[in-house]
């Protein structure tokens, strides 16, 4: 459905590559690394989305000939405009793989290529892997506060546009079980999931002939909508009346969904009212403005709900809206490169470098990731990144390299892992990450080191930089 | 780059078509509005944006073979997949003209169709409009702080993946001058913009270097990015070098860019550096974290800055993050359809109406507009839509019809409207809204009155539907 093409970019993208052309820097290598600052929600991780649609886009990526025609329209070059007709990405990627608990300030994601391909394909990797992991991270918030209940992803329709196609995937990586979008279901191989609105009961001359009808026609998936006129005086009564018709048949009501009110209340009257009716198996579902906080206060509550359909929080991933990964050069023509700022924290880590996930001998993680220089041997002590006098001996602990190479001369590696691989994976890492990292409130900061290599390397050129100012 | 596809929807809009279809009432007619409750960011109207882009998808709307297998593996019936096959969206859509100011519990769109076309295109109708007019609105208030200065959208990389590509067309609906955005500039004829980011610095080995040589490349547009090292001490120093070079060579610097640090202070010292260098005319850009609340404040401080680059709050349309825009059926076989809701407000609007801005006899707008049955004659009076206590004599006032037919049988009655078209007609209807509806605190109540026919049908209709239960 989406055909991210290569003008999928930040106009300046093009105006330096235009520059390192024409300066004949097209060969010079470079070394961008993808990491993220600040934690969405308040939380204490975050789950990496994306990659495989990233890998798609970078195989498939060129400029067509209107896209070129466009350009010379803006004033570009000619022989970079032949260059841009044969441009394709042929460098290395290496990755944490999918679906993975990412920390701040770590490298995510490394990409070596040639200057201008790792410059040009800045916008797109940032605008694909930001937003699904975003909204991946989201969604694991409300597995957790939802336990083994079901959670559908009801949100399409408040999705930013096409963005709901990723949103879809991205939620089912984070732990969703369903989406209602269909589309996403096709090509993700993913549940999908969904009965009836309140216009289907409106368009009928009264709500229990929507209910048999529905019910006749589908007898397997039938989750009557029960908040039209009046839930319990009205909708809840004619989903019993349509159960026991049902059972009669040797058929079974799946389900009733509730969509306003106050939910707690009205899932425990209902549940009393079906398992009056001896309908103690349908099943109970919700909707109307869920998070994860709703959820966990409605299980709280010990409502009896079986099912929650999120929609516009999941999509949007509100309240923050944004994941704000960003991609910083580490190195260029072989030489390590760093951006000095006022703002410590935005000093960014030079050299090629890899990432250790630190564990017990028992493969238990103890809530610390390191950064060192690729080439580094012995990783012994890290240092907290900007505040160095904090440190941490890792000596006797197992490391796990988390950055493996995905793609090598524009080439995926390995076969395309699938959604539900990769939602497999999210689980079995977030069962890993100790539970006071996954709380909502205030949870435990995971620490983020740097090695003592990576440390003493970098402050020698933050050192030589400002000496030159 | 999008191809909205039929299955882009929900589940339920097929599951509840097939009941429709097997009850033989697909040919049975209906009407649905497209309203919203509740304005975003807190404002006093929103914008109208993203009706051209639906009724494109409406147009090409189709079930193709992979997606109707994909429905067979589903479940659904084969005489359904077979009417699914030919099914196109052969319905009326009447709308207010995008780019509009628009204003809660008024019908923005009325679709008029058999009763499975105008469910099917629920989900993508509002997945576009709800996206889209949040970014517009977005962008607007962005114009309201910013004057006369230029607005320039940054925000792919932030963007929810292919959202972006709409997000900015609707920037420059509601105000911005251009994108960063390449391929939203080709296809949607909006002005690109764009020049250097900072790891093209880094890539040099020293900051004056990187300068000239984009000078050289790039004489007519010359933005350079002051902030990779030290802004007042080397940035601005370097940036006013190759700024006087290229004043020898009979060319000019366009401007400079910050993009962290104190804004206001970095601008006005800046300012002072390049007057003194006789650079007078030499433009200041910002970036970072912009959003139309820092722009009022940058601008109440005299920060001297000509342009803003605005990112992450414009693509996700923060802190709201979305627009609640629902889509309720208000007819069905002829019949007018109420839901009921114990929260009054979510009470719908029954019968074909239609939408009147209410004026002075010289043009000006009174702050209020009319809901109305369609064929009602004279309004002379409105009502509150829910408190109908309250009431508005409007006997005196000119009445402009809102909704226009812009969609018969299928096809759009007149010829897309571009962007730019768009934007004018944004602009001239938001200069009209009285002042005090656009200021950020506490803006005045727009009046949204239903006539006083509308008002007693629809009481009818409440009566007969509660005495009903």
């Amino acid at each position: 459905m989406i055909d991210y093409t290569a003008t999928y970019t930040d106009f300046y993208q093009l105006t330096m590559a235009q520059a390192y052309f024409l300066r004949g820097r097209k060969n010079e290598s470079a070394v961008f690394d993808y990491f993220f600052r600040k934690l969405p929600f308040g939380g204490g991780y975050a789950i990496f989305a994306g990659l495989e649609i990233l890998l798609d886009v970078l195989e498939k990526m060129k400029f067509r000939e209107d896209e070129l025609t466009f350009l010379k329209h803006q004033g570009f070059n000619s022989d970079f405009i032949n260059y841009l007709r044969g441009f394709r990405f042929r460098g290395k990627v290496s990755a944490i793989r999918e679906g993975d608990v990412i920390f701040p300030a770590s490298p995510v994601l490394k990409v070596e290529a040639g200057i201008i391909e790792a410059q040009i394909i800045e916008t797109v990797l940032l605008n694909i892997l930001n937003f699904q992991s975003l909204i991946a991270t989201k969604a694991s918030r409300m597995r957790l506060a939802a336990g083994n209940r079901k959670l559908i992803d009801f949100g399409l329709r408040r999705a930013p546009g096409p963005g709901g196609y990723y949103s879809s995937r991205a939620a089912v990586i984070g732990g969703f079980d369903a989406t209602s979008n269909v589309k996403a279901g096709l090509d993700f191989n993913i549940p999908v999931s969904g009965t009836m609105a309140h216009s289907f009961i409106e368009s009928y001359e009264n709500e229990l002939t929507a209910f048999r009808d529905y019910a006749e026609i589908h007898p397997d998936n039938c989750v009557l909508l029960a908040d039209t006129y009046n839930t319990l005086k009205s909708g809840i009564l004619n989903a019993i009346i349509t159960g026991k018709e049902m059972k009669e048949r040797g058929e079974k009501l799946m389900g009733i969904r509730l969509d306003s009110g106050d939910l707690a209340y009205l899932a425990r009257e209902s549940r009393i009212l079906l398992d009056r009716a001896g309908l103690n198996d349908v099943k109970i579902a919700v909707s109307n403005q869920l998070d994860e906080y709703v959820i966990k206060s409605l299980l709280e509550q010990n409502a009896p709900i079986d099912i929650f359909g999120v929609g516009t929080s999941l999509v949007t991933g509100s309240p923050d809206a944004s994941f704000d990964g960003v991609y910083k050069l580490a190195m260029s023509d072989e030489k390590p490169r760093i951006k000095l700022s006022e703002t410590i924290s935005k000093i960014t880590l030079p050299f090629k470098k890899q990432v250790y996930r630190i564990k017990e001998s028992d493969e238990s993680w103890i809530g610390a990731d390191a950064i060192a220089l690729e080439d580094e041997n012995e990783i012994l002590k890290i240092y907290h990144p900007f505040e160095t006098g904090k440190s941490m001996i890792i000596e006797k602990y197992q490391k796990e390299a988390l950055l493996e190479p995905v793609m090598e001369d524009g080439v995926r590696r390995n076969g395309r892992r699938s959604v539900e691989e990769i939602a497999g994976y999210c689980k079995a890492r977030l069962d890993q990450l100790p539970r006071e990292y996954k709380r909502f409130n205030n949870p435990h900061i995971y620490k983020i080191g740097i090695s003592e290599g990576l440390k003493s390397d970098r402050d020698k050129l933050i050192n030589e930089k400002r000496a030159d100012k």
